[in-house]
């Protein structure tokens, strides 16, 4: 899965969004590796319903993960690669970011 | 404002997020100045917090409005203007879409 996987199919609402905004430092330095590698083992996880993510040229990026409900959340931010992850991501890859956690109570699509 | 108008500053939760995720038709047939004139407009709604947006160069889009309460969300999408660019989206902008009206229980961001 790319970070532009299209559009997440999720079950009838509610179900919990994880709604990360980041803005990117400049250069990689693995940041591509990890973050294919963090989608692979996030689908994995129990309770993951689907995810979004999409990052503009200018370094702005937004992922949106969909969860069953908060255990899975936690469960998965809990996970040991996770935080490896997170830590880098503090510390290297992103120059500024926001995660915010909500529950999606309503959802429609185009038709 | 333009689509990647970086990270939004948010009030303490709770406060509602409408997450809507996209894929774009080619070609632009008046799709970026009705993009601009929508954030330009809904910005000044009242119990409007915020917006998060990116686009992809494949045509990926999430745009993420923060909002007061859903009364406030009601409000914008019954606007006049705004229906008719929902209309322009349904018809001719969009391959597909989806809109998650969710609420936002914590947030956290780098430090």
């Amino acid at each position: 899965m790319s970070t532009s996987p299209g559009l997440a199919r999720t079950p009838e609402p509610p179900y919990y969004a994880v709604i990360f905004t980041s803005r990117r430092t400049p250069g990689d330095a693995g940041y591509e590796a990890m973050a294919g590698r963090m989608v692979e083992l996030g689908s994995k996880q129990e309770g993951f319903l689907g995810i979004e993510s999409v990052r503009g040229t200018d370094g702005a990026g937004i992922t949106v993960s969909y969860w069953r409900d908060e255990a899975a959340i936690q469960g998965w931010k809990r996970d040991a690669e996770h935080q490896n992850a997170q830590r880098g991501g503090r510390q290297a890859w992103y120059a500024d970011y926001t995660v915010r956690v909500a529950r999606v109570e309503r959802a429609y699509g185009k038709e």
